[in-house]
């Protein structure tokens, strides 16, 4: 396993439903944050590479969502990487509340060129994300 | 003023947030769909436009909220043109709830190029608005 | 299979993010409007079950994605339920755009109590559920 | 003037839209979590009061859109208080990036019951939001 990388994030109201507790399609913009934060402290400009035909796109996801955070908590987004392929990264991704398990992810990158076919990740990217 | 074009939308609970009621926020993205139906109504094909480089931003908007709409509600967003000058729109919308009125908003939109500088409205567009 | 409840949307401006296309967690919204639907259809009121102290929560999802919607396009939210077991529902839910698929999920619906513990589905909801 | 409090923000993906720039109802997040923040420095928990029966609801918004933030950069977002009067209070927020002004917002709060009415702004918050 590579390290971990792990960011907080307070609930506000937006990432709230009537249900009182974050609506569940609001954590994939949390772990999408997480993911993001992970590439950012490896020197990966994701952004850079999109403007050079290099995209990273979810292709697919599964989330085990086990318990749920109110308006005013705090939560940490945990992001790791689970394994690397030619094409592809699976990202590892919990979040939890005061060490309680809210969610369960595994993240599926694939990296595609901008007609949207997988092509080999760049080898700079690939060492980066194995720091 | 010209013709009125009414979209009907049911609440969900993305929409909502653990006030119990819907988000702010969240009534801007119906008033979005207000405009869009507005303008489809008449021929306006806006994504058209701005694949040539003829975009329309929000330059300012006002909004009043009266009241608030609940998970399963079905709201009405009703649009019409306020006034029309020479590279903005002024839209005069609102939201109501079996004829209770939630919000009023004004919207304006200015008509820009791809360097965001404001230009006048395309002739074409101008007189179907003003249907 | 049951049968099939199928949800036309447009995309929106909101839909979208910064690639062009539909962001990876706003379809989960439209995931959340298909099921919805499904029960409206079927005479089931969540909401009303809800204020009795009986909610249905996501507890699992698994999404592929396989292409991608623009704004401006329509999509089809395709839902059908693949099993019912005594306190939990397994959602096949697929999103289409002109008979091209773009995501497949399953989504799996807990019955709770208030106080987020497993609980039978009312039998009420169960038949209705399997029409 | 009282003080202002300032709150920074990282641009993702789900703030933006197919035009490249953050969607315009998404910088009404960043201004919810900048008066949060604002009441929160000030020992002002707003959460607390909600459970008491005393909200606090947006009853007007006017913002002006100058200019726009995209995906990986910065914003920062500048809260204060221009007016508080027995049951409302205006907010002063703009977004500015590196300097450049972005946002100028006037949101009115009213301070209401659990009825929705206007009642008085409890002293012990008056005090605190005047800091």
């Amino acid at each position: 396993m590579f390290k971990e990388s792990v960011l907080e994030k307070k609930i506000y109201y937006h990432d709230t439903d009537a249900g009182g507790v974050v609506y569940y399609a609001n954590y994939l913009k949390h772990l999408e944050e997480g993911r993001t934060e992970y590439c950012a402290e490896r020197g990966i400009d994701t952004g850079k590479f999109a403007e050079e035909g290099t995209y990273f796109v979810v292709a697919h996801i599964e989330v085990d969502y086990k318990a749920s955070a109110r308006y005013g908590q705090t939560i940490k987004v945990n992001t790791q990487i689970e394994k690397i392929s030619r094409s592809s990264v699976v990202y590892l991704q919990t979040i939890t509340k005061e060490d309680k398990l809210l969610i369960i992810s595994h993240v599926t990158w694939v990296c595609v060129n901008s007609k949207f076919r997988p092509v080999s990740i760049p080898d700079e990217i690939k060492r980066a994300l194995e720091k």
